[in-house]
Parts: C-alpha cells; structure tokens; sequence
C-alpha cells in the first residue's frame, strides 16, 4: 500500500481563517481572505502588529481550536481506503503546540491512528510516496513525489504537482478526474 | 551524507535508571539494574504497584530530567562528523511527555537542529539509512538498517546487528573497531 504524508497547517487545518479571526479579535476587521491572495499573512500587516501575530503562533490554545479545512474529513476517510496515511506537522517550529495539535487530531481525525502522527521539522526525513503539504520548502526537500495543497501564500509556486483543495486532491489521487 | 536516526529512551536518555529511582522514591528500595536483566520493569514489580509506574510514565516532569545515557553526547558529537543525525522517539505514546521530552533534547543535545527531532509512533515512516533503537516492535517495521541498542529488556533478541553501548556504536559506525 503507498504511503501519503499530509500536513496539518493550511492544508488539514484553515490555519490562515484562524489567523485572521485572531487578528480581527485583536485589531479589529480589516483584513480578508482575499488580501492574502500569493502574500505571507505577516507581510501584510503594519509593522506594530507583527509581534502580536507571531504570539498567536506561540499561543498554546492557537492550534487547539482552528477549524478544519472544507473537505478534509471526507477525503481523509476516502484516501485511507487506498492509501496508509500519515499526518506530517513541523510542530517544533511551535513548541508550545504540540500538545494542542495532538489533540486536535485526534478529536478530527479519530480514525488516524497516534501512531501515524508525526512532527517533524524537516519533512525530508519522512520515507513515503507521497507529500501533500502547503510549504515549498517542505516539498522541495521531500524525496518522494510532491504535492502542493493550494493556500494563498503559495498561488505563485510553480515547481509541484497542485490540487487546488480536498475534492482535487481526492480525484487526483483516487484516479477520478 | 548517509543519516541516522537514534530513538531516545534508553538509547540517549537513561530511562530505565530514572525508573528505578522514581519506583524506588515511591515504593523504597529494592529492585536494583541486575534484576532487569532480560525483563520489562513492570513485570517485575508487584501487581499492586504498576499503576503507579504507569502514572510516572505519563508524568510530565518524568522525562524533563531523565540522566544521559553515559557517553551519549559525546557519541552524537563524533557520529555528526560522518552522518547526519535525527533523534526519533515514539513520544506519541505518552502525549503529556512532548514538551518535556524536546526541552530535555534541547538542553543536552544543542547541536541537534530542532528540525532533525522527530516525534513519532511508528519509525517505519523514517526515510533513513539507520535507526539505532531498543525496540524491537520499532526495529522490525524500519526500513533501512535496523540496530539495536542494549537494554535490559532485549538481551535476548537476536534479530538485529547490535550495540552494547555508545562506545560501541561508535567504533562500528566509524569503522574503527
């Protein structure tokens, strides 16, 4: 059976919604969606508010609570059918998290096993077939086959294979375009 | 450059010596190294009393100060110049741990980038040349070279290449015998 790793930020998790409902709580409404279109959300806001926004990062409950990417559940139940799944974080970039994203697992996504949790900073280290992840500079270390999970940061990025949200991923991977 | 990865309870962390001191804390002393031999602790210790070891287990503190493996940093610090180096460990098993576990890594094994520490369930997701490990459930689902590293409770598996120690490891990795 192949072996897909997928990434929890921005691709099981719509870690950039939080990150604006966060701010918003913080600064007030403002910023969209749409405003991140091919930007990094710290790129973005005034200088005086980048300090906040990396705190929430670093916020134990910031990752406890984040809603899950439309799609993912379904396609995570749909995938496993033909593939072994492992869920693959760069958690140590956030200490703090890894109990909240731990548990945020495995309340979402029950039926993926502790052991098939893995944080890892550099995703390099991971021997699978498959690497779905928003981060080019995850992929491009990646020595199995790539794939970028379409997030705003990343529209510009044109060196992966792309599914542009869970339904494409599932109709790229099951072999039903 | 060929990579490693080492696990790190009984392998760089002495966890079966921190065992036995927070079994003896509790219960007085008693059961010494010796009679580990060839045996999991919690098969030695009455009935009564492996609640309690399970709860030092899952103690947060627990692995925040587990001593060094003797010769561990020393090793990791010669293994570095030839291989490159992750620390894997199974923390999934014990989720309260993961925090611990990385500050303990941080603090004795500073050189150790934190994007080459790994958490994870099942080390047959590591895409690796070697995994250097007391388990053998790990060791037997790896991939690459599987090597085992004396504990009292494999003495007497016979499946992999082993080592006794740190030293050992080292002049059979660096090919000076």
């Amino acid at each position: 059976m192949q072996r897909i790793a997928i990434d929890m930020d921005e691709v099981l998790a719509d870690t950039a919604a939080h990150q604006l409902a966060w701010y918003e709580r913080d600064f007030g409404p403002g910023l969209t969606m749409a405003d991140l279109h091919g930007k990094h959300f710290h790129t973005l806001v005034p200088e005086a508010h980048r300090s906040r926004i990396r705190e929430h990062l670093h916020h134990p409950a910031f990752f406890r609570d984040i809603p899950l990417m439309p799609g993912a559940v379904d396609a995570i139940r749909t995938l496993s059918s033909r593939f072994e799944i492992f869920v693959a974080s760069a958690a140590m970039e956030h200490p703090v998290s890894f109990t909240s994203k731990y548990e945020w697992l495995r309340e979402h996504f029950p039926d993926i096993a502790p052991s098939h949790c893995v944080f890892c900073g550099d995703k390099s280290v991971l021997g699978v077939d498959y690497l779905i992840d928003d981060s080019p500079y995850q992929l491009v270390r990646f020595r199995g086959e790539p794939i970028i999970f379409s997030a705003p940061h990343n529209v510009h990025e044109t060196r992966f294979r792309r599914v542009e949200d869970w339904p494409d991923a599932v109709a790229q991977l099951m072999g039903t375009p």
